[in-house]
């Protein structure tokens, strides 16, 4: 039981990591920090946080700091924030991408205060009003160099998210980025190229709106995800993202041979091979 | 409210639809037509249908006969059927092309008791065991040349796609062929490839079981789609799918260049782009 959250990001990953804690009973009182006053007044009416607080003042009061904000403004956020914590509070981050912010902060007299989590849980809407109290639940949430981490600082943490629904996988931050990778950033890539796709070519977008039906929706579903959420995590992990984009193209004209050469073998070759994605998702 | 439905293939489409009428009482027996005794076993065992028979005496005793096997074995199948129906019975096909189909059958002397339809609806599995009771609800139901349909068989259909909850569009058979590869035919020939990506480049495939979230699921879940339904449908629209398809590796060439460059304003160009999918899907 903490008695002062601090949210860093009042949106859809903090927003909703407060409002699982209130839910559970976990926290007495939560205190959000936002870029916008939009954002924090809807963050308030919405019973997120309890108050709302400039940065210095909230990293103060709180004894757990979650941040949750796009990745390119973790880096100098934390940096602020381990400045001023004392060995008695904790920090967490919910970032997509953790190798650049666990080196930055590999050095920092703090570093053991911090735990570097993600937890494997998003939507494809963003702000306030997309947080919700069933987050989380039966998903994965990485946490990478829990070496590095205070004994008492990990437990918590892992305790919190354990009572939110989910399960621990430990990995270190390289490797959590490759994996992030494959599972999570190039399926946001392909829908938002395929509703480029579709936008571009389909000129008679009434058509679509009434055909679209649960295949379509579900690939091109991640297609309306947050560009300011995203910019950033691409840029971040461009190599590994660049390594399976480069496959996936490959991949996509493996079929563009096949029909090309109307060859059917190769194509049910090709699909039989997909299908074996069953032995992986249920 | 017909007296014998006969049912040609008794899998997802087909088992659906007969459920679905049973369910609301529109038909009063059901026969079925399968390939393999397996199948007919299963569709029977499942109450899909009340007795199995051979396709020219199914036919012989049904009043409406709803074919939905692979595209690649319909052509000749429904000439079959077309040869031996009357002027009473109605015959509806539910395949994902259309174009050959009504071409095949465009000068056939029964035309008239043909409905060309594809209900927009499905999922990744298939065979009998995968038919649902709560199938086709809230979907779009394309019908294609309905001036060549005589009036109570278009009515007859139309009022059963109706009563399951299904809204009706017209087309031109080459114009839903196209619409379909871009709202259903090209997401599945990116989940399939999505699949591939990963099972090739992935080798701790214990990482991608315990770390995929919802995003990586919905993207790539059409890629455990049965392939001796999917061949032919590429097949069949190769043209329509190859121009779709090489529009799409275009835009993922976009995201490729935009990341080698590490041009930040062009990716937010592109994932903003991508998000005006938005109104079209909610």
């Amino acid at each position: 039981m903490f008695n002062n959250l601090a949210i860093i990001g009042t949106g859809l990953i903090g927003g909703s990591f407060s409002l699982c804690l209130k839910e559970r009973g976990l926290v007495k009182h939560t205190i959000g920090v936002s870029r916008t006053q939009k954002s924090a007044n809807k963050a308030l009416e919405l019973g997120i946080v309890d108050e709302i607080l400039p940065l210095e003042e909230a990293v103060k009061k709180a004894d757990l700091i979650y941040v949750a904000i796009p990745v390119d403004v973790t880096i100098p956020t934390m940096e602020k924030i381990m400045d001023i914590v004392t060995d008695k509070q904790i920090v967490v981050d919910a970032g997509s991408t953790k190798y650049a912010l666990c080196s930055a902060l590999a050095n920092h007299t703090r570093r053991s205060r911090f735990v570097a989590s993600h937890p494997m849980w998003g939507t494809e809407y963003s702000g306030p009003e997309a947080a919700v109290r069933e987050a989380f639940t039966g998903r994965a949430c990485v946490i990478c160099e829990k070496e590095k981490s205070d004994k008492d600082a990990l437990e918590a943490v892992e305790k919190i998210y354990r009572d939110l629904g989910m399960h621990i996988v430990y990995m270190d931050a390289a490797a959590h980025d490759i994996h992030a990778a494959y599972v999570s950033h190039i399926s946001h890539i392909t829908s938002f190229a395929l509703a480029n796709t579709v936008l571009e070519k389909e000129k008679e977008e009434d058509a679509i709106f009434e055909l679209a039906g649960g295949g379509f929706e579900s690939t091109v579903r991640l297609a309306k995800s947050n560009p300011a959420m995203w910019v950033p995590i691409f840029m971040q992990n461009k190599e590994n993202i660049l390594d399976v984009l480069n496959e996936h193209i490959s991949q996509l004209r493996k079929f563009k041979a096949s029909l090309e050469k109307e060859n059917a073998e190769y194509l049910l070759e090709l699909i039989e091979n997909a299908n074996k994605i069953r032995r992986i998702i249920k």
